[in-house]
Order: C-alpha cells, then structure tokens, then sequence
C-alpha cells in the first residue's frame, strides 16, 4: 500500500516561473491528496517554491525526485533539458508519464525518444503562458487560466499517460491542445517566437537611437507593452533559435514583408486602403478576443470539466498500474497475501470522493475568479 | 461676482476616451470648485460622461460649452480638430486658454494659429495614455497617472496659459513635459505611432495567414499584448497617417532593418552575438521600468507637487484676469461701484483653502491607489 501510494507522486524538476507556478496551479486545481516533490539546482528557487507552497517536498537532485513519481513534469530551460532527461532516466518508475514545459518541440521530442527508456511515455508538452519576470517568486496558481496547453505525445505514448498529461493541463485551468512537433513549432514560430523577436528588435532600436532620453521621457503605455517581452530571459531566446531557427527565420521574413506593405500604402498615400486594413484588423482582433478559434478538447477526448479533468489526471497515471493489479495473475505468478487483501480500486474511489468534495469549492472560486479575468 | 465665476470653467470639448478620463481625473485631483462643462455630438457619450461624473454640465453645442470657459480642452478625434478651433473660436473668452489631445502636433499648432483669435492662448497638449478600448464608458480617473503628458506651447501663448495647461497634466496626475511641435511628432512616430503599425501588421499577417485557426487556436500573451493597438480606433490612425506620415515611413524603414539585422545573425547563427544584444535589451529594458529618463518638471517651472499643480491650473487661468482687476485703473477708465467692491483676490483665496481641504484627502487616496499600481 505504501508502494502505491509512493508511486503516485507529482515531480516538478526545475521550479522557476513555469515549474512553481505549476505546483501552485496544480494545488489550487484541486490536486491535495498527491504530493507535489520538487527539484531545482537553485537553492533560492527551492526555497522559494516551497514557501509557496507550490511542492510539498523538496528532493536533493532530480533522481530522487522522480523515484516515487507517476508524473514527471521537466520545466527546466530548454538548453537543460536534455541533460535533465539523461539524468532522470534510470530513475523512472515503470508506466510514469513523462512531461515538459519547453518552447520547441522537434527538438525535445528526439531527445525524449534518445533518453528514456521504452519503459515510460513521454509526452511533450508547452504552455501558452508566462510572462517577462522569471523566477519561482513570480509563481501564479493562475498563469495557466485559460491559456492553450500544447501536448505533443510521442509515438509510443500509452492512452494513459496521454490521459495523465492532458488532465494535468486541464486542471491548472489550461485548454489541452493536441498537435505534432513539427507542427507545433511552426505555430509558435509565427505567434510567439517571431513577436519575441519583433518586440526586442522594437526595444533595441529605440533604446539605441541618439534621442533616447527623449524618446524615454515621452513613452507611453504603447512603447511599454510593444516592448514587454524583451524583458523575458535571453537564455529562453536562446534555446529558440537553438531549436527552431528555420521557421523563425521564416516568419521574421514574412512580418519585414508585412511591415513594408504597410509602408508601401503610406509612402503611396493610400490612406484609404490602409485604413480597410486596420479597420478589418480591429474587427477581426474583436472577434479573436470574443471567440478565439479552439481545437475543441471534445476532438480528443479529453474533458474540459474541472473535476472530471483532475480525475483523468490521477485515474490516466495509476491505470495502467490499477488495470494491472485487477486482472487476475499470470499462470504462474502468485499474489502476495497482502495484495490479495488489498482493495484493488479504492485509490481511484478517493480520489473521487476528494473530487467531489473539491468540486464544489472550485466552482464557487472560478466564478469568483472569473469576475476579475481580464488578461489584456 | 456672478460673471467672474462664470468665466472659471473647464470646457471639455469631445467626451470619448481621452475627453472623460480627463474629467474624471480632474475631478479625482481634487477638482471639486470649478464646473466641467462638456459636449460631445455623440449623445450616447454625453450621457455616459454625466452618468461616471466626468462633467457637471452639459452643452448642447460647443459654442455654448466654452462661452464661460478659462480652460477649454478640444478632445476630439484629430480629423475632426480644424472644424471644432472654428466653431468654438468666436465664442472664447478673452484670455481663455485652449488646449488638445490629439496624437500629433504640428499640424494642429498651425490649425489653431489660423482658427483661435489674438485674445486666447493656445498649448497644444499630447497626453501619452490610453488604451485600445474608445468610449466613455471606458474613462478611468487613473488613465493619466504616471504618463507623460506633452505640451506644445505656441509662440503667443501666456505664461497664465501655459501654466494653467502644465497644471492640468498635473492634476490629473500626468508628468508634463515641454517640447516643441516637430520635436514631439518624431518622437512620437518613434515611440507610438511605428509600435501602432507594427503591432496591426503582426496581427494581419498572422490573422490571415491560412493556418490562422491553427495559430488562433495556441496563441498565448505574447501574441495578445503584442497586437492590443491593432484593436485601437481605424479613425486615430488614419488621423496619424495624415499628419506625421514623414516621420512615421522614416521610423518603419529604421524597425523593418532592425528586424533584418536580428534577422542576419540567426540566418548566420551568431547565436552568442545575438545573445548580447537581447542580455543588453532586457538589462536597458529593467532599467528603463525602474528608472526612466525624465526631462525634469523643475526645468520648466512646473509643480510635480499635487496641491501646487491644481493651484498652477486655477490660478494660471485666472491670473490674468485678478492681476488686471487688481490694477489701478487707467486714467480715463472708471471702475463701478461693484467692482471696488469686489474682493480681488478672493477667487485665489478661495481655491487656496480649497486646496489646502483637499491635499490630505488626495495623498490618502494616492498612497492607497500606489500599492495596485502595476501598469505591466
């Protein structure tokens, strides 16, 4: 029993922003019956997620993290991450859902398959959140709400840990959105990783203009939000171009193009037609805002309910495990008395009726939560 | 008396965004002696500004709402200033000070050059503030506070005038900052108006891309922050187009070669090179949040004290007039009996006391609203 109980341990290794928040967002989904064990090589982010409360237990290196864990998430930066996964490989317990939180994808996903052994399933994964201050004291139990969650599963991923993963992006609020690697990396190439780069090419340019202390005086709210993430972590940046350097290219290509159309109306007084564009543009970002296109979760089979959500975490990460123990032995392979005794499904029961009881007070939050929401 | 009184009003001309966040800011400065009468075409504007108390008064035409006006401020769209400097020019008063808010300068000083009689005192007025929602109904008292509020004298303008405009950025929380009218529209093509381009061509060229319900459908912050202004008003821009449209190609030629140099580096894998110049850009970025370059209010004369700002304004704009009733008369010109009378300095006393009732009122007020000030 105490086995089992062990074996369903959540590991976040690396608490920053992402891995801390995570924690946090993981408890306040409802998530109070699995302990949380962290690691990170940083003794102030340990401290500081622990003082949080975004872990319930702090591991001294990432081995012992993951040696109860049935769920492992990697939120450290991607150019870790591939070490970070040779590290915790011989360490994994048979069935666990491996996991993580970096930007690119094509990339990781070889690591993945390089790294772990056929015994765990790996199932990338990236929130479409954050923001420009790093660090576990940043966490938010919210960073999550609301935002896309893409889940790249690996080939060789079990329907459970697929399960596992996508519940654990529903509970920290987050919309599970399936796609491949490759896929993924060109979209974020277009909306993330592209706008990263325009907004500190937008920083730079201004900042090293010979008026800047002009410029300085006068920006306004526009400047500032147009150059927000050029504040972000440069090593994040780094591991973009590391691993997503064509696409990029690609989509920075496009916006000088877009940007010199633009300018080509102007320079033509083409006013009339610029405006049509920005008019279609304002629409158009209304309706975006409003009813913003979705990969309906309904697609793949994964709930959007909360509750439902938690239980398809807990239940995909101890399915396989539980399944196991339910069908009778192998010829051959006898059962422990214990294990005779044991009640084969009443961790799956607790874990319902923990659901339930949360349930209700997270319904009573999100509306609460829900009233202040206004993430431009 | 009654006249006397009559002539201290504040006219606001244009009750959108801008127009009622200034009313509401004025008041939330502790305006509370002298009436703000507005008008706007729109009655739908004018009902919400009367219903948030961003006016006392309503005008039914504009000509009416600065006819006992010594502050008049002409917040209407930029496209529509030229007309309302001739409708409301017959129906100043004698030493009126006239101020506006549109986005760029040197076109609108020499609109008002031709339009304003020899008897008022224009001070072209950029307040850097405000968000892509227009309307009334989106004011906000604290729309200004912090902001950097530009101020185009004109050549003629009165030191009362001037320091009556200098002392109403300042009341409604604003740093004003001096500058001339080609000075302001460069600096605005850089910092406001090429962000405003660049933001609107990111969101076309990703909205329209064929893969936009792909993309839609992942998008996170840095997609949303980084389009906010592509959902600002088609009319604003097409005001700016029209008036800084110099400036504004010289500053998107300037953003479409940064983009390219940033560009050239990952094409040439100067991945450490490029990582300069984001490492530089996130230390100049935090430094520029914590610590921004200021042209210093002390330069010019103007108060950053709170109280001494709303006194500025008030007795700016009716400096004039008490120091020409305080005068002895010319010879030849009889005062009446009412006016040797009158107490003349009585308005100034008065506003002083007001102001001294105020002060503790507002700096409660401002240290509560400082600990929620993030305007990230």
């Amino acid at each position: 029993m105490n086995e089992q109980r062990n074996a369903g341990e959540i590991a976040i290794i690396g608490l920053g922003l992402i891995g801390a928040s995570l924690g946090l967002a993981l408890k306040a989904g409802g998530l109070t019956d699995t302990p949380i064990v962290g690691h990170d090589t940083s003794g102030k982010a340990l401290g500081a997620a622990k003082k949080l409360g975004a872990v319930d237990r702090i591991a001294d290196n990432a081995a012992d993290a993951v040696k109860s864990a049935a769920i492992v998430i990697l939120a450290v930066p991607i150019m870790n991450l591939r070490q970070s996964l040779g590290e915790i490989a011989p360490h994994l317990n048979e069935g666990a859902a491996v996991t993580d939180t970096a930007s690119t994808k094509t990339e990781v996903m070889r690591w993945a398959a390089e790294a772990l052994p056929a015994t765990v399933d790996f199932v990338g994964g990236h929130p479409m959140a954050g923001k420009e201050t790093p660090g576990a004291e940043q966490a938010e139990a919210t960073l999550f709400r609301g935002r896309p969650y893409c889940l790249c599963p690996s080939l060789t991923a079990s329907p459970g840990a697929i399960k596992a993963v996508s519940g654990l992006a529903a509970v920290v609020g987050a919309n599970p959105v399936f796609m491949d690697a490759e896929e993924h990396d060109q979209y974020a190439a277009a909306i993330s990783h592209m706008p990263l780069m325009t907004s500190t090419a937008l920083f730079s340019l201004i900042r090293n203009s010979a008026s800047w202390d002009d410029f300085g005086a006068v920006a306004g709210p526009a400047f500032k939000d147009m150059t927000r993430l050029a504040s972000g972590d440069p090593a994040l940046a780094l591991g973009i171009w590391r691993t997503n350097r064509e696409a990029l290219i690609h989509w920075m290509d496009r916006m000088i193009g877009e940007i010199g159309r633009f300018r080509e109306m102007l320079k033509d007084a083409q006013d009339e037609k610029l405006l049509e564009v920005f008019t279609q543009a304002q629409v158009q970002r209304d309706e975006f805002l409003l009813d913003p296109p979705v990969r309906m979760p309904e697609d793949t089979g994964v709930s959007v309910d909360k509750g439902k959500a938690l239980m398809d975490m807990l239940i995909g990460a101890k399915l396989a495990d539980n399944l196991r123990r339910a069908m009778p032995p192998e010829p051959g392979e006898k059962m422990t008395k214990a294990e005779a005794a044991e009640p084969r499904i009443s961790m799956v029961d607790r874990v319902a009726e923990g659901v339930r009881k949360d349930l209700e007070k997270m319904e009573a939050e999100e509306a609460a939560k829900e009233t202040r929401g206004d993430e431009l």
